[in-house]
């Protein structure tokens, strides 16, 4: 297991891209690994403390024994170019991002065969993961070389994720309706002042959580979701057509203004004025 | 306090309409007061064991000291007019309706003046009631008489709801958001085959469990929420625009295709392909 193998040894884990979800998952695996980092942002000095994480360059990340790629799904193939030339053989080469399949077909193609690969996707952000990660979700979907269970097993004994093994068009298939229905509504809602109400119901409640956890997703997670996921065009289609429909039907149902009686009395069963017995 | 009276003389309320709230009602009710109601549904027969709710005629039910419509909206003129003749000085009649302008206008006007009237709105449905209402919230919108205070004294100290008072138009102008967005979302989920899944965020879970809660909710009960609030209209039109906005917007934004690199790329703030230092 990874974590046997670090507590001896201390592999070092290298991240590329340390933005607010590569800083979750440093806090999550620093007692397990050294970890280094690198991002512009970094060596531009504006990022704070990031102890116990070393800031480095980018040859310096791909030293590492493990490297995660934790950018934008947009910048993937820019940075595994650019990590290529230096990744060493046996190298665990992982990516963390919100859509699999395009994201597994550019690391297949320009990581060398001497690098093992396997792209994962964490079901969770850094406000789903606020109290903790023990019993949240990742994908993990092992591209290349044996070390597929080692990591599942890493995630589950020692992080207390529930690990779950997917081809990549599995989860991008099922992942389209989960997170593309969950980013369109959230950002249908955020056209709205919603708060604070007194009138809330329960489900209003749960709907104003849902949308709370991802009102804050950086713009390129969106992105990917929205648009990176193969499958999301399709989904994103029917929801909207979904829409057109329910507003003609709500306009001709309800044309007669804001208490048409005569029409839904008509139509539903409804104590007549008279008693029955 | 309503309680006090009950105990001591068991003071009867009259339910009309006896469908899924009504039954709900007179589970949380039956300990405090004797119980009749009147539905076509009952003297047909096809309404099961109901005790210990005794099913009555439309007069009988008028005849009770208290009285609470449990109809759709849609159905409360045409029982307005036909309790009216047989109420008793004094009764105290109430509604329970998901809107409460049109309602109040209706029992303004035809019921006699020597009844009291408070409209009230149960935020909450047989989904959202199932461990209990404790903690519930209902709204109170005293219309004629002085009985307001004792009927949210009641539901409060008897029944542990959160009694929130409100004149009619504030109410409604509320939950035409909360209840107009939570019924539209709740339809164009609807149209999704959404379970099981297996890469479920938090995020997705809560937005099932939000729209499981009105899922069952019964047509009447829709139409009210979608219709019969003088404040919906606007809230369903800018929903809807909000989503031809973002339709355009996304169709736009990702017309490249599942993974258009280069522009992403350009407008992201990405790590460059060589080192920083």
């Amino acid at each position: 297991m990874l974590s046997t193998i670090t507590i001896k040894n201390r592999v070092s884990i290298g991240i590329v891209g340390f933005g607010a979800f590569g800083r979750l998952m440093a806090r999550h695996l620093a007692p397990f690994f050294a970890l280094r980092a690198y991002d512009p942002r970094l060596s531009a000095g504006g990022a704070g403390d990031i102890s116990p994480v070393v800031s480095c360059t980018l040859r310096e990340v791909a030293q590492c024994g493990i490297v995660i790629i934790a950018t934008p799904a947009a910048a993937i193939e820019s940075v595994v170019k650019a990590l290529a030339p230096h990744l060493r053989p046996a190298t665990l080469v992982l990516d963390v991002g919100s859509v699999k399949v395009a994201p597994a077909e550019i690391m297949r193609r320009h990581l060398p065969e001497h690098v093992d690969i396997v792209a994962t996707h964490p079901l969770f952000g850094p406000e789903s993961a606020k109290n903790g990660i023990r019993g949240l979700k990742i994908a993990v979907c092992p591209l290349r070389g044996r070390r597929g269970p080692e990591v599942g097993a890493f995630l589950k004994k020692c992080l207390g994720l529930d690990v779950l093994f997917a081809a990549a068009e599995d989860h991008d298939s099922e992942v389209a309706f989960v997170q593309g229905l969950t980013h369109v509504i959230g950002r249908l809602l955020g056209d709205f002042e919603l708060s604070p109400m007194r009138f809330t119901t329960r489900s209003f409640e749960l709907l104003l959580e849902a949308t709370d956890l991802v009102r804050h997703d950086a713009p390129e997670v969106v992105d990917a979701i929205l648009g990176a996921n193969p499958y999301v065009q399709e989904v994103r289609q029917q929801f909207f057509r979904a829409a057109s429909r329910l507003e003609a039907e709500l306009t001709q149902r309800h044309r007669g203004g804001a208490f048409s009686r005569d029409r839904a009395a008509a139509e539903h069963d409804t104590p007549p004025s008279e008693p029955a017995r």
